[in-house]
């Protein structure tokens, strides 16, 4: 059955999404390798490169369009992948909200993403007022994939997933000197693909996008999707920059570039979409 | 006498000059106010808002055409304003190397701007080897002022800069709690306007870009224009990012913002234009 559709809901007329096309992950759901969805790296900056003024500040930085934009994204990939940190800090719904999907007028839950949150130590205090579960109980989003370290995560945490139709999936991290976890994001592509998703937009933190912007990580994004507002966000916020790379010799060289970049200008902001040069 | 063209002269098509008409000083040298030229902030950033890897390591961020650009600006610019820590870092050119201007094709030093470098305390060493005296000897720049809120510059710098016909020109500087010197900015612009200069380009680097991105001097900006690559510097590059800005209720807002932006894709990279939002 077809559901009504909310007030919140938002459209992304035709004529917007010709110029995304070619940068989009295939409508066959073909993958470029065997063993990963298409990864399209995406998010919003300020002209300082960042998220948000402050952790847990969600920021209106990107207009109308922009976030318009980001829904039809949405609706174009199986999965959503935030880290810990963002979901702790904005209790993200992490849907859908484009007119015609599941729960803004389509029929069931076609078009909605599954969110996956990377939380390698269990910590994310989800309860049922969490809005990913609220948006679950109305029929408007997919309940999540939480990927963890942990073996066995707290029981009632579990059930409490398990309600909604979710579960946490247990993947390969390495610990590195400085006692950090870091995912093994092949295992977690692998697993992604396995079960059944050939597209992930992965949208942040911080965190998660400067460390797939590191050279060891670069190869694993298909695609990047950056959209940028015409505003200082000021020094203090949360910061877009991958960590600085040396040459052989020691010496800086730029982190990370884009080939074949495209820039569209789109309302007050532009849009940038283009590969990783490996 | 028209010069000869050297090798490192540079074409700006007349087709790439449109977009930026709009965005740059009357051609009649009128200007926006009568107590200060026209000023446009000018600058290229990485994606991570940095100007270069490192303070002292020039770093080609942009592509050739926003290069030339550049040098479009600067000949429509009577002005190029720097601080002297871009100016002890890069030992720079600051003249302008299209075909047509002086010294590169064209009559006398028509078309040069005028270097102008902030040193308030006139710490910058400069000699008859400093790339500005050399391009003045060859008749293809200008020689510089230099701003300071020294009373009396030390001698043997007065007469290199007098025997090339640069001087120092000394206005107001205020000694913040911090006990560093800031520069009255209202006297510096009343003081250029008065030699004569209707228009100046301010170049850098990231202290002066953040000090005018400050509500303070916002409205001292006529327009911005900034080029954007599809590059990401890294971490503890030289960054462009100002001041944090509070609400009445000490509450983080966004620093600075444009208004009328306008995007232009242009090469590899982007430009961006506009007026800030007071």
């Amino acid at each position: 059955m077809a559901s009504s559709i909310p007030k919140d809901a938002m459209e992304f007329p035709e004529s917007d999404r010709e110029f995304l096309e070619p940068h989009l992950p295939p409508k066959d759901g073909s993958t470029p390798r065997e063993d990963s969805p298409f990864v399209t790296l995406t998010f919003a900056t300020s002209l300082d490169s960042s998220l948000a003024l402050s952790p847990g500040a969600p920021t209106a930085i990107s207009g109308p369009q922009s976030k318009a934009m980001t829904h039809y994204l949405r609706s174009r990939h199986d999965g959503i992948l935030i880290g810990v940190g963002t979901a702790v800090a904005d209790d993200p719904s992490l849907n859908c909200r484009l007119i015609g999907v599941g729960g803004y007028g389509g029929e069931g839950l076609a078009g909605q993403p599954r969110p996956i949150v990377i939380d390698p130590t269990a910590r994310w205090d989800f309860t049922g007022d969490s809005k990913l579960f609220k948006l679950c109980r109305e029929g408007r989003g997919r309940p999540p994939w939480i990927i963890t370290a942990v073996k066995e995560p707290p029981a009632e945490k579990v059930s409490l997933l398990q309600e909604y139709g979710g579960r946490y999936v247990t993947v390969n991290f390495t610990t590195s000197d400085t006692g950090r976890n870091r995912l093994d994001w092949d295992d977690l592509l692998l697993t992604l693909k396995n079960s059944g998703l050939n597209s992930v937009m992965i949208e942040g933190g911080s965190q998660v996008i400067n460390t797939l912007l590191e050279p060891e990580y670069l190869p694993k994004i298909s695609m990047v999707i950056l959209t940028i507002a015409p505003t200082w966000l000021g020094q203090g916020g949360v910061v877009v920059s991958p960590a600085r790379r040396l040459d052989e010799g020691g010496n800086a060289i730029p982190a990370a570039r884009l080939a074949d970049a495209k820039w569209y200008p789109f309302g007050e902001d532009v849009v940038l979409c283009g590969r990783v040069q490996i």
